[in-house]
């Protein structure tokens, strides 16, 4: 046994871990007589119990020995809690040190505060069970396992000063996320950025079962650790006078590994090599000091500790166990007789913003904004709407590099993407900036880089996870992802939109850059690929997400994709859905115009119009969308050339929806003077088609509108034939809007027949040549 | 160098090789001239170059091999390709060993089959460029990355004499659902199942960057594959002759160790421990034999060699070395004059249902069906509806029970789920199978078991890839997953959902077994564990795919689940989505009538509804809805007494739509039965709102519909604040219910005061005793 704490530090700091475990029963179980003052009834029991008992008290632990290296280094950490259930723990810690009460002032901290405290915590009105936003000095819900060692990186990016303690339990450790997180090491620059500290909780046990890497030997997991890049420290016991002894040691050493690693790479001179971090394995009992037995069964150091250890009070004996329980942390000892912490203990934490629970990184919102260049400069020359090819994605990629460029001084954005930056055409930005990489290099490499700023891995969930932390901790960014995988981050999102929704509410929550998401290599260009990398199903996700946090962008051309990402970049507290195309294609809005297009979320084209009356309303989102409605309007005025015209094309999702939904929806006048309140609207849509009824069916015209879209129909073929297999064709659309147009009701036979011979001709042609019919592949808007 | 390959075997081996990669290259290029009997020209080269050649003569090399191991073994052998874009040389593999042309007898094995062959190849009309459901032998896409593993673990799970060999791509390897795949060998039984064979594929590189496995030092690399629990042999090297003879003697012994395993567990006696399996590390170049350069830059390789090597033939050097590169396998030494490999190098491939591409695992379908007990001894007594509380998942886990009962001699069923089966309530099933755990285990844990057929692991992605393997390979399954984390597999799901829609269409594969949800713990009881835990999109996810495939049915109680289930578990081919609380709740129906409920998938409620022409139809799906809208019933009929009230439950959400768009929908005319031409409908709904308006906008009365179901708003509360915060609680769906009826409307200003005196009322009582209101805790149905 080491002695790295003298007997009355380490006395004082297991009574401080007592206080800690004391306030964390309370809050479970609680809702008066918190000090103990009198003996324990039923009154003084919440009605409802709810909270994860099992893993609180190793956090709890891990808590009190981060404060004294932080007072002993005058360190800047920030703690994450893979375990989130273990909400009350770091609510009491929070509490203990003062943090708490300076942003919830009501939570005093004396008898009164402690006693709300308790009450408040799964309560209804309350606080939740898990750590939260509402949680001091925490970026990290848990609620959802499998993301706290990604986030724990995100936040260490860029911030050389900073430690981050990652705490990942071991059902956790079970997540696929959770599994790819630990080769991050390999993107963290030591000499950069912060450093991560991963802790491995093993308490052995999820809610019903043991865990893996609990139940496998110390060699297969040393191995393991080794094998992801860690030197891992050992922390074992259930004595708890050894394991702080064993505990302090082993911060201190790690502390100081961390230390030489960063101070060897900021010397500077040799060329960086990748460290080998060191890590802790805790291997502590489930619910640690919690009860041995309930109903003569093991509590203890079993899954029965996960949630509420006793609980059914209708048996006495339960009601003195829970007391006896309480008081085995002596609460007498702890505070003082009006309930506050006694000095000799609150002065054993860190003070001001060394406290994890005020540390600025983890409440301090967006640090600072993105200085955003003019993104006019990279605008495309568009004489007139049609006249120009382009890529859209490169454009933006221009752009991208330029903010880039002047961000690298603040150093405070990233780009994240799954091996795709130059797949989709963003490689312009390593102009300035290359991939960070700290693995071995070989001579046919390009753009690495261990000072890059292009987060480039294959994991989505890695791209997401490190994102959210860098975004999290005040900083900007940028993911550019196919679009049919973005799916794979699905449930992160939800995670994260739910906390930007109740960050809002939060006064202490300063806003933090919006996450901004480039869809690319979308659905109807992924011809080359087939079924599987055709899914514009993320459309529909985001828009169930609330109106204060969801938008969704279809640019229809490049300068239309600036205008919007100069407006996501410099936006907060939002999802950011933009979905743009790679390839080239045709050019409509010269950048005024497309400023004002994007501003207005919508607008007719009267470029593409007829005056007066229109017959029929074609309408689009989305850029082949686009393309296909207006060579379907060309095709419509050949067919009967005194027809009346008139082009919608709407690039903010969400002005669809009424304004009582959505703050960017139309007003219903509005809406009426776009689409008309009569005439048949024929919509050629990016996605599902279903979620343009989803958000029109209460307005007036909604239904004359027909909707084209995606109707899962692809393969490995052409550009043209994916629009074919779905009827979002220019054929189909022309043909859609004839048959319903009153007026044209002699012409509906003709048209049908010229439809189908033009299919037809589609088709033979497709299957002989295994290219796109050149009337198709030249076609030129031209009015 | 070892000798295992006679020097004559490894000719006629690598010439198979050379076969499989001559056809590989033809597929990505060429149109005509398939044999190059003529001078390569531009006209034989296909307009649009796609494929992915950067894999695909590593998984030929494989290939080639694993038949010596399978001819020499008798194997019964599949074989799963993580790197799916590698699909030009599976074709090319299953077409040189007869498999493609039995299944696709235009593909002739001759002249102008390959002539075929070749064209077919990502060309419109013909076949994806990757792994697709259209391979013979193939149960796996790898268009989207990270699942092979967990698919080759499941295919291997309950048929022991199988030999699952997977190759993981070093960029599928940085995956999440990938990275935790490999610990999938403590789930594996070697006396019971059969074995996977791991082989990673280090070729280095992805689109455009190196991998991270490529890049740490075979040491750490060894670490890691050890801490995985396996035993890694190395294959590595870029001269095929030196590693033609490494690979030859390492699966000579791999293949050893792997029967010794397997022997040494099936002797049976002592207890079975898990045994460290062998696996390989297989490193070669990117695009090995591919061209060394094209404009001067490396491609062989490099990240270059991903795709299509060299492109852009108006640059006629390219064709000539397009040209060189194809005649460098020599094709005129391996086909005859007819083009027909020669039969010295087909006598090398097995035969029969040994070949990979024919191996009835793989292509075979459903084996047999479930041997289904009776679900109807399962049901709830329900004397008359309302008048007995049950928990539903708890009623069908006696049920699943049964079913698992009755499939144990077949061994042909597991149920699935990330450490949830307990806590969902379907713990019953232990009482005839236990967990299946090959790790370690202490005296306090239970109901594990190393031949148990629950699986559970804390992570959804390999839940759902083990089910998916075990289904493809035509078994039988359940997952049982807590509603909000769902989402965690959505894009498994996407792609899960479009290899069914594309197999149904192609006659050699056999239907198999549905993918069974049961998706509990849902959003209106995670009032505990708060706003993290509470999201019911995965509805919407399912019903964004292809009508043929996607089911989704809310049992509103124990005897419909029960019912719903029986079907979901005999059908084949769908997804089939069920969602059900396992809280007490009341029941409603008698197993009779819950199974003509169930067929009809919705219906009127005669014993809640009033005879005669309605005022207002009360309309749910879902079981925490269902007891709201009948609430709000007996409240309108307390403030109104003289109401008319329809009560429709909705059961079979497909029935809402249109009969054109799924073979569930209903008639215009049923749905007009149920719901009324014209009468108001308040539909009290169990996920997002919009969902109902997206499948009913083309309905009559659609205009009268007005929804109310979950909006994003919760934390942890009581279960009834939960429907509050929402608006979806019985006083809310009354008071929607009075404001709608026009003959009320002298009402409705005094409705409106009572509601605002309710909820005011609520709120006070449970800020106060956190606990809800006793009138909703204790409500019962009254007529």
């Amino acid at each position: 046994m080491t002695d790295t704490l003298s007997p009355d530090l380490l006395d004082r700091m297991n009574a401080y871990w007592r206080a800690a475990n004391y306030l964390s029963v309370g809050q479970i179980y609680l809702r008066d007589n918190a000090l103990l003052e009198a003996p324990l009834t039923l009154e003084h029991i919440k009605p409802r119990l709810l909270g994860h008992w099992g893993t609180t008290t190793g956090l709890n632990f891990l808590y009190v020995h981060l404060n004294r290296l932080i007072v002993e280094h005058d360190l800047d950490m920030i703690y994450i809690i893979g375990p989130g259930h273990g909400g009350p723990g770091i609510v009491a810690h929070t509490y203990l040190e003062g943090s708490y009460t300076e942003l919830y002032p009501a939570i005093e901290r004396n008898r009164g505060g402690m006693q709300r405290l308790f009450r408040q915590f799964s309560w209804p009105g309350g606080i939740p069970s898990h750590v939260a936003p509402e949680t001091p000095g925490s970026i990290h819900e848990g609620g959802e396992l499998g993301y706290s060692l990604a986030h724990a990186y995100g936040a260490a990016f860029d911030n050389p000063d900073l430690v981050v303690a990652c705490v990942i339990g071991d059902g956790e450790a079970e997540t696929g996320p959770l599994a790819a997180s630990w080769h991050s090491n390999k993107f963290l620059n030591p000499a950069r950025d912060g450093a991560v500290l991963p802790i491995l909780h093993l308490n052995g046990f999820k809610i019903a079962n043991p865990t893996v890497l609990a139940r496998i030997s110390r060699q297969e997991l040393t191995d393991l650790l080794r094998g992801y890049g860690h030197e891992p420290f050992f922390v074992e016991g259930d004595d708890p006078a050894l394991v702080h002894q064993q505990l302090a040691a082993t911060l201190d050493i790690v502390l100081e590994k961390i230390r030489a690693i960063q101070a060897a790479a900021r010397m500077g001179g040799e060329e960086l090599e990748r460290p080998r971090w060191p890590m802790i394995v805790f291997r502590t009992p489930k619910g640690w000091t919690g009860p041995k037995e309930v109903d003569g069964k093991p509590v203890e150091g079993t899954w029965r500790a996960h949630q509420v250890p006793i609980a059914d009070f209708k048996n006495p004996e339960h009601l003195t166990q829970l007391e006896a329980w309480m008081r085995s942390y002596k609460p007498e000892e702890l505070f003082d007789g009006d309930g506050k912490l006694i000095e000799e203990l609150a002065a054993l934490a860190p003070t001001g913003h060394r406290r994890m629970g005020s540390n600025p990184h983890a409440n301090g919102g967006l640090r600072e904004p993105l200085a955003m260049p003019r993104f006019r400069d990279h605008a495309v020359r568009v004489a007139a709407p049609g006249s120009v090819r382009g890529e859209a994605t490169r454009v933006l990629g221009g752009f991208l590099r330029d903010v880039m460029k002047l961000s690298l001084s603040a150093a405070n954005l990233r780009l994240f993407g799954p091996d795709e930056t130059a797949s989709n055409r963003l490689n312009a930005v390593y102009d300035v900036s290359g991939k960070v990489w700290m693995a071995a290099v070989e001579p046919v490499d390009e753009n690495l880089s261990t000072s890059g700023r292009v987060m480039e891995v294959l994991s989505e969930h890695l791209c997401q996870g490190w994102l959210e932390g860098y975004l999290l901790t005040g900083r900007h960014g940028f993911f550019s992802c196919y679009e049919a995988f973005i799916h794979i981050v699905d449930s992160m999102v939800n995670q994260h939109a739910k906390w930007l929704k109740v960050s809002a509410k939060i006064p202490w929550r300063k806003p933090i850059a919006s996450l901004n998401y480039l869809l690319t290599s979308h659905v109807w260009r992924q011809d080359h690929n087939g079924l599987s990398h055709q899914d514009p199903g993320f459309i529909d996700h985001i828009a169930n997400k609330k109106a204060d946090v969801a938008r969704i962008y279809l640019p229809p051309d490049a300068n239309c994709l600036l205008s919007v990402a100069d407006h996501c970049l410099r936006s907060r507290g939002y999802i950011n859905l933009i979905v743009a195309g790679k390839q080239p294609e045709w050019q409509w809005l010269n950048i005024d115009d497309a400023v004002v297009h994007c501003a207005a979320g919508a607008g007719i084209w009267q470029w593409a119009s007829d005056e007066g009356e229109s017959d029929v309303v074609m309408a689009c989102a989305g850029d082949v969308p686009t393309v296909e409605a207006l060579a379907a309007t060309m095709l419509l005025r050949d067919y009967v050339p005194d027809i009346r015209i008139r082009v919608v094309n709407v690039i903010d999702l969400m002005v669809l929806e009424p304004q009582s939904e959505h703050p960017h929806g139309l007003s219903d006048e509005d809406f009426d003077d776009l689409f008309t309140p009569d005439k048949p609207v024929i919509f050629a849509f990016h996605g599902y088609p279903a979620m343009i009824h989803k958000l029109t069916y209460r307005r007036r015209n909604h239904a004359n509108i027909h909707v084209r879209g995606y109707k899962e129909e692809g393969t490995t073929t052409t550009p043209f034939d994916m629009v074919v297999l779905n009827n979002l064709d220019r054929y189909q659309l022309a043909l859609d809007a004839i048959t319903r147009i009153p007026r044209l009701k002699d012409r509906v036979a003709v048209e049908i027949a010229r439809y189908w011979t033009t299919m037809e001709r589609h088709k033979l042609y497709v299957a002989e040549h295994g290219e796109d019919m050149p009337e198709v592949r030249d076609w030129r808007w031209e009015r």
